[in-house]
């Protein structure tokens, strides 16, 4: 396994981690789930993923679960939860969600609760909230670092600007500002990382642990010849990404890529893979998977890795042709 | 005339106002400079913008020399400059350009002695300097206002990213971060204005003075039948405007505006400047007019400007379908 | 026995003061170990130190079932740990190292329960870590104060620049900077604690608690005649610092002052340990020992220093000849 | 020519720098100075370097004279001064030097009078000065770039620690720190550049204007048979400077060197220069020519420094065995 920096930080995550999103507490039994994070953490991985809304806590207690019954030292992973959903659905009440500080509290007390944890190592905020000040959430996060409940935290899906304005807010009262950003990233959707990220790098030291490598698996190449019912993008609910991934220039995109892929003697998901692996600024590409076979396939993504020269990178960003235009000036 | 505060400074500039680029120095004759001037003054205008790459350094001097002709009092205008480019050429020298100390404090005293005055209301840095960490530049600009040499301070064409960035740097050495931004913004180039900056005009209180409303001349309708030579975007070294905004969609939006405009009872342009000045966080208009008749016939954007009801607004939006979009969530 | 003031903190502390490392858990049995702490604290010893990596955690579980089992009261003597180097071996995972959040904090809540103690009195970063901002170190280190969980915190073999460094983190957020740093300080081993840190005393207050005080030994005399098996210089991992102190230069140094402690009517050890507390930027000359008439021996130190006049100092700068140089202006 | 950041600061200085230390005013005619300035500049050195105790003054008038002469536009070129020693001589009073603010106010404003300059670009602290806070130093060359008297503020000759100690001024008092340091390197004296400031450009952006690249012309080869009088060296009041460089080590290595850069194909004096730029934490080689031939010379140590392949290099470093040891940990 690969390590990397989240950020500037000194905090080591491997370069694959394993999220599970969609999969534990849903679509996936128990039994699989502790299987395939055995896999994960004897593969090196270190880092696990999770959301007070992915399967409305339920993929929370799975995870937990096997981390109790499998006793790796504390010290050896890292766990992540986020808040802003809730639980989800429609009875939430007005105070059982968004960025202010009695459901970021609540939100951490909960979610150590159901992982049966003493502390979150990354609590992400996972949507920007119009309702709340940037500062309040900036403190509040800052103090449960202080209070020892969770020890890094970050954002999910904010703007560049929101990023800056939250570390801004932090050096004015002197606070620990956000180490790192959980955005999509893959072939097919670059804007944010590779664009509207750039100085972020620099100037915050931002870390990213990148989510959807496989744009949602079309870029496993199994949507290429029409979209079957039952997968995951037919889930109810994802319409957003559905709508925005499955357009007409995506799939030929994927059908060269495909190709291109089957050439260099690799598989398409494991070009994907590679492809985001090849950026510096990723600190972690989170894997969903949900069957053995498939997590296991998916290490050989650093093999081809190394095998993506900047010929190769050329000729991918001549499919893609999609590359985040530089700053004008 | 109306009247609008640079963002959330108490500076008040009137919502049109008029820029020498281009112009001043160049296409036209000191004398139809001095008239035009004369007419945006006498009309209420009150801000000049300005800067030292205009004419490679002659724009000022025309106007600094009419400024001074006219006897206009101090007190009742407002004078720009920006500073980044030099004086252009190929024979400058590395320290005479960019956003570093040096060339700031020597573009600054060189400006005063063009314009023959003692002090410029607004100073751009007029594109972000890759090469010069935005902390030299907060404080060069800081210490410009100390010194009584500058009055506000701003930038042209920079990221919502660097403005933030400006903003945190000031307030961690309690400085005066930048007051106004300065973006192109018309029908056709909305991203900027209505979007990445969006966050900007509640978090900083960022005021806009925005270039080329008619995007060049195209929203006059003069290219609609094709594009004749010897018109502003014929002029060498402006590629990068044209190849932006001259694209067919472009094109066909602007034909369908200007039968809407008819429909409407006003000119291609008048419409085009009406609807910059219905937007609240646009500070100022900048016009770039090279003739009389032009400059009068613009004034009457703000009648144009009444009569955009929201119904209107509603069925331009339809005819121009880009809308920057809201952030996600 | 003398106390002197942690540099500018309050904090008193024997001027000589007793560690367990190479001892505790490894070379001595724990009932000797109980004598040794004994007789320290009978004798007004008050500082043990201690770090995780000390015979890989033992050593600070054999100190912690001492201070238990004789009861002494908690705020007669000083306790400290230092983290970087975690359990060592060649097992490690990457997150269980290092001076990033996670470790620090992990590593402190472990020696805490190694200890069985409530809280450490001195927490040492036991090593500089280039792969975390010392932003993030100062940071944590001064929240591990706010729970209470650690008094005051150092460093361990920093430079002088990296610990300035700190204490502008450390000012620039107000924040508690580091009180102490521990470096190896003896007559053969000057550089440091003499030269490179000389500002520091005054600038910042540095406190020191200084290792190895013997030279690991050669500084008794014991190697005059050649290196024996079985001594502390002969332990498998310690080839660094045989090799930095068993040069030719220095055997010489240790037989002329050989000879001249029996001319003063002292012996080798006492002198050298003399000499050490005769410095006032020394806070605390950390002892070693692993039998009980050594550590006896060893209190002698304040008497010998009493007779370290300003004209035996000179005699023994003749023999060393190796103060380090002023600075050159 | 080419152009290197000063530092982390947007400043652009010529990689190649001219010095009037020992010549102008003293060891060469005003003519030959005007030559030499005109060489330099005509090859595109845009740094001439300066200090109050050269010449006692005199340097600085005869620079200023020819840059008046000249005529070359003001922002084409960066003009230094240093402040410490006064104009030397043993009937200086305690007030007409060190860093106290009014030694930096006076000689401030009495090195632009002997230059008839309105302001400097670099303003340097020609040493350290213990009898004088670090605080006050950093306060007056504050406020001297605010008055508008210099532009960017340095040091010369100070210890890693004391640069530090200025950034944490300048921090808490929110002003501007020290931009750049002027240190002695070359072959023979490496410690600073490259061990002790090792962290510098990280932390703090240092910029490095480095003098005696030819180690006082030790490194033309000059001496290699022998010390004639009439040379720098011999010079009344540098016998500091030739004590440490005359050293028997040094006289073998460069005999080595002279014999390694002949096989090179190029001369012993480029390789030393070449040698120097090749280290990216140089912003500038400063050069000290005192004949027309020798600075033009000089001008081919950027072909030679194209030469020194990281082989070439390491045969270097094989010769010198001077390379700074890392720190240890």
């Amino acid at each position: 396994m690969e390590y990397r920096r989240l950020g500037k930080s000194g905090l080591q995550v491997s370069a694959l981690s394993f999220g599970s999103w969609l999969t534990f507490g849903k679509q996936i039994e128990n039994g699989i789930a502790d299987e395939l994070m055995t896999i994960a953490y004897d593969n090196g991985i270190n880092f696990f993923d999770n959301a007070e809304i992915y399967a409305r806590g339920k993929s929370e207690e799975v995870m937990g679960e096997i981390l109790k019954k499998k006793g790796w030292s504390r010290d050896s992973y890292i766990v992540s939860s986020k808040a802003f959903f809730g639980l989800g659905g429609k009875d939430l009440k007005p105070t059982q969600k968004g960025l202010h500080r009695k459901h970021l509290v609540e939100a951490c007390e909960q979610a150590l609760k159901r992982f049966q944890l003493d502390y979150l190592d990354l609590y992400f905020c996972h949507r920007p909230d119009k309702q709340t000040p940037i500062e309040e959430t900036v403190w509040t996060m800052h103090n449960l670092i202080q209070q020892g409940k969770i020890l890094y935290w970050g954002t999910s899906e904010w703007s560049a600007q929101e990023i800056m304005e939250a570390h801004m807010v932090a050096q004015r009262y002197s606070l620990i500002g956000p180490t790192m950003e959980q955005p999509q990233y893959n072939m097919l959707e670059r804007n944010k990382v590779e664009g509207e990220f750039a100085q972020l790098y620099k100037t915050v030291g931002l870390g990213t642990t990148i989510w959807s490598p496989l744009a949602s698996g079309v870029l496993t190449g199994k949507y290429n010849d029409g979209f079957p019912e039952g997968t995951r993008l037919g889930i109810e609910g994802l319409d957003w990404l559905r709508d925005n991934t499955l357009v007409e220039a995506n799939m030929k995109r994927v059908k060269e890529l495909t190709k291109f892929a089957f050439d260099l003697g690799m598989t398409m998901p494991i070009l994907a893979l590679a492809w985001c692996l090849k950026n510096e600024n990723v600190s972690t590409v989170i894997l969903g998977a949900s069957k053995r076979a498939q997590l296991i396939e998916n290490f050989k993504a650093f093999e081809g890795r190394d095998r993506l020269t900047p010929q190769v990178m050329e000729q991918i960003e001549q499919i893609l042709k999609n590359k985040p235009a530089p700053p004008s000036f």
